[in-house]
């Protein structure tokens, strides 16, 4: 106001003064209207005096309102642990009906904050994934009109600490999480506030996804999501990334629950490797003090030298990178590898069994113990329940050959199919889920000219091996085989492959010291989550996802 | 041989020949002379038939003594996984005196291989840590003499497949692991044999270590070391290593258990960095595609976002980089870090009281669930066993001051304390141990001058600040602190430190967003590992080690 008042001088006139003053300039006033003025002076005085008194009482009474809520509102110092009072915190979602009347404080995200009138105040309180209606309702001796007014004009996302009284709510609250029971406030403090301006709310960044179409709009897609990472921070906060996120830590909980139980045992290998190995045109080169070194595009060899140093049966869950160009919605740079490697006792279909008890495992715990999660992620990415075979016939196991024969029977050039593109990939997803009911299923024996150096040939045909990949709605999630563990025969591959067997002699000298036959596989953690959960994106099931354009936050 | 008789064509010239020549040469030979020849070389003939009627005799007897036995030794072919025959294989640990009279099937290494005469061969195989004797005698039908001798050659850390009846030891075998009963052989098969010369054997690997002395010969120590670590794969296979590779996984369980009961979310968090953050001296550097990224050293700063993204509760298991120039016996330029971060209700002690809680998780879960992996390892690496304190009194805790006060009464110059270097560490654990008898400690309230930019200062004393260190034996297993959540304040400590806040700016608008008060910590794995074993040097906690100068194997 005091700026509006300075720039604009002149647009209101004082419109009483010059006048006074030109009307009485030209002749002296009278005794009696000296007398009048004196006694007029008086009374204006006296009204003045009257008028200050009433404003002192009146800023008084005020300054009396603000004192009587100041303590239950307003900014905390910054907290550096100057006290422990040892006040239990409550959850929100522990809240229930049966607490009415029961004082409890909590620390929340402000979600909405919307007053009515002057003298109250409805607050959307969060935390994580779940939320609660707070209100706040000016009471004489409890809460003021200021602090009614501060609460107000809380901005969204800071984070308050809350004490107020349970109430059972008059009927379901349908904007909060808990909707049994509503937060009569009688405290409300601000722990941290927000120092820039909020690039979407999350409320915004928690609604659906428009359906998935053929002719999707890429390009928007893509600007959303990049708006999306960029603010990694605020966009982790939705409901549906509280429950991505507890979904891939289920993941790997229950991959390691399943191996632990299978006699594994977790390793960790070294991601800095002296030479560039397996395919030296995907890794990074990192300059090692005065030398180099590259980053391990997985644990595949450390995991066979382990196996060649007896521990039987190993896994690993550890970044693994890869220095590809590939911007497509499945590829990044840097994902996580869930690892397993076993010796073999007679069969490599051992190893593949296993990984498939590992797979239905890891379904079967999701659906029983993340159901809530998934009910949240549905919400936002509407999608088919993810589906697989139980029963006595077991999971679909085609071979490459039965594959490219289903492919065929679908009207695919069968001189195409020496490999199976990502296109045909996921043509066979469609006519698998058609054909046999699922989304999860394997195909075993690759040619081998598609596999890595390191894989075993079948016995019978050389042009075939003992491998498979895994898929999930048509995409591949793991790929896996028996190993060579015969040097000679290894020491071939190689030099088909074009890779100078000295440049991986501590590879080749594990077998040299005998190694038992083994196989293995290694998982895609994100594709997992991402295929589970039908993301579309890989990116968002990676907290801070790494591709060729994207290394921050 | 053939080339020997090439180069040296007269040093041994035919003797006979010559000399007979030139006896013979002037007469002619009589009538009855060629008569006697000619009967004596009739006779010879016969006998040479007899001789070779004998030799085809012995021949097919010694023929027919190897076809009894054929098909229970020898090489088996590569396992390609030719069939199937899903025949039960045991593990050593398995078998007992009551199984006496069975006959079992196994794979395993042999360990050592003696004869006993020509009819007699004794094995030990080897799983794992475990290890049974194995008798090999020849009988008619059964196991022939060319049978015994193939045994009796195999090379020690050839991989068998072993079938025998289990009996019951006459008395305890001490040389095996399971000493009441011995396996005799039925069949006996080559896996996989070796195809370069064993650098030290297995046994050697596992023999105690010279007990440590305050004079200890470190260059020889070191030597010993590289040796083992170039030939790694077959190091690992000691009863040490896997016993200490166990007590890995198991560090890894416990770390897990215990924060997944606490409500932790286990994230990932990217090693690739687009920025040197934190302290960019120590490093690497990595080629991205056409620009450059950094190696994480820590995943300080996503861990934190997290927390600014509400995850509340965070943990991360996952190799962490230093590019410091270290070559001691606890540093590596890559180990595993335990990691985790959580928001603070009222005061950062709520962290350290987690973390004191999590360490005697894990203490107590090793002793408890893996007390025979200790005890393997203790027969190789002596040591007084780890002490820490239970009880009511619980945990040690010591401020920076009160530790500065006890190596100043034990005669450090107070004027050498403003940080507490590595020898005067190791001076305070053995203080410790004397005056509290415990192992484990903690140090709380560091000077704010030792501690990174995002540390929060004490509120009382700025020149201190909410941190502390957790010691194990006199070394540091982790640091942590409550961190600086208002970015004004973090911006202000980045530039007291010499970071320009601009190459920090995804980091800082986490805290821009509204962020809880928050703290944690880092464990380095290995170092947990190698301090309750006392192995030390941090290499032998570490599958494939990693330091400034090895990269392999």
């Amino acid at each position: 106001m005091a700026d509006a008042e300075t720039t604009n001088p002149t647009q209101q006139p004082p419109a009483e003064a010059p006048a006074a003053e030109g009307a009485d300039a030209p002749k002296g006033p009278s005794k009696s209207e000296l007398k009048k003025r004196a006694k007029e002076e008086e009374k204006a005085r006296k009204a003045a005096e009257k008028a200050a008194r009433q404003a002192e009482l009146e800023a008084q009474k005020a300054a009396a309102e603000v004192d009587y809520a100041t303590e239950f509102y307003g900014k905390l110092p910054l907290n550096q642990s100057q006290s422990r009072p040892r006040r239990t915190r409550v959850q929100i979602a522990s809240l229930t009906p049966e607490m009415d009347g029961q004082t409890v404080l909590l620390r929340a995200r402000v979600q909405t904050s919307r007053a009515q009138g002057s003298k109250m105040v409805f607050l959307n309180l969060r935390q994580r994934t779940d939320s609660i209606q707070a209100l706040l309702t000016v009471a004489p001796g409890k809460v003021s009109k200021q602090m009614a007014k501060w609460a107000a004009g809380l901005q969204i996302e800071s984070i308050v600490l809350a004490e107020g009284i349970v109430k059972k709510a008059p009927e379901i609250i349908k904007s909060a999480s808990v909707g049994d029971v509503e937060l009569h406030l009688t405290q409300l403090h601000l722990i941290s506030g927000l120092e820039t301006v909020l690039p979407f709310t999350v409320d915004d960044a928690n609604r659906p996804e428009p359906p998935e179409t053929e002719a999707e709009d890429v390009q928007f897609k893509r600007v959303l999501l990049d708006t999306r990472l960029n603010n990694r921070v605020v966009d982790l906060r939705t409901q549906t990334n509280h429950a991505v996120f507890r979904l891939q830590h289920g993941i790997g909980h229950l991959f390691r629950e399943f191996l632990d139980g299978q006699g594994f045992t977790e390793i960790h290998s070294p991601k800095l490797q002296g030479a560039a190995t397996e395919s030296g045109a995907s890794v990074f080169q990192v300059s090692y003090f005065k030398g180099k070194a590259f980053l391990a595009q997985s644990p595949q060899l450390a995991k066979q030298m382990a196996i060649a140093a007896d521990f039987e049966r190993v896994y690993e869950i550890g970044p693994v990178f890869r220095a590809e160009d590939s911007n497509t919605h499945r590829h990044m740079t840097e994902f996580i590898g869930l690892d397993l490697e076993m010796a073999i006792e007679e069969h490599y279909h051992e190893v593949m069994e296993l990984l498939d008890g590992l797979f239905l495992h890891m379904f079967r715990g999701l659906r029983q113990k993340y159901s809530k999660e998934i009910d949240a992620v549905r919400k936002q990415f509407p999608a088919d329940e993810f589906k697989w075979r139980e029963g006595p016939e077991g999971t679909l196991k085609l071979s490459f050959r039965e594959a490219v024969d289903l492919l065929v029977e679908d009207g695919v050039a069968r001189e195409d199919l020496d490999d199976i593109d990502t296109a045909n990939e996921k043509r066979l997803g469609r006519i698998v889920r058609a054909k046999y009911d699922t989304d999860y299923y394997i195909i075993d024996k690759f040619p081998m000219a598609l596999r890595p150096f390191y894989t075993m040939p079948d016995p019978e045909d050389p042009t075939l091996s003992n491998s498979y990949d895994f898929f999930m709605r048509g995409e591949e999630i793991l790929s896996g085989a028996q190993r060579v563990h015969d040097p000679k025969l290894l020491e071939e591959g190689m030099r088909a492959k074009g890779i100078d067997p000295a440049s991986m002699s501590y590879y080749l000298d594990a077998f040299k010291l005998g190694c038992p036959p083994h196989g293995g596989g290694g998982i895609g953690l994100e594709r997992v989550l991402m295929l589970f959960l039908k993301l579309n994106n890989i990116r968002r099931a990676s907290l801070f996802p790494r591709d060729p354009k994207r290394l921050e936050p």
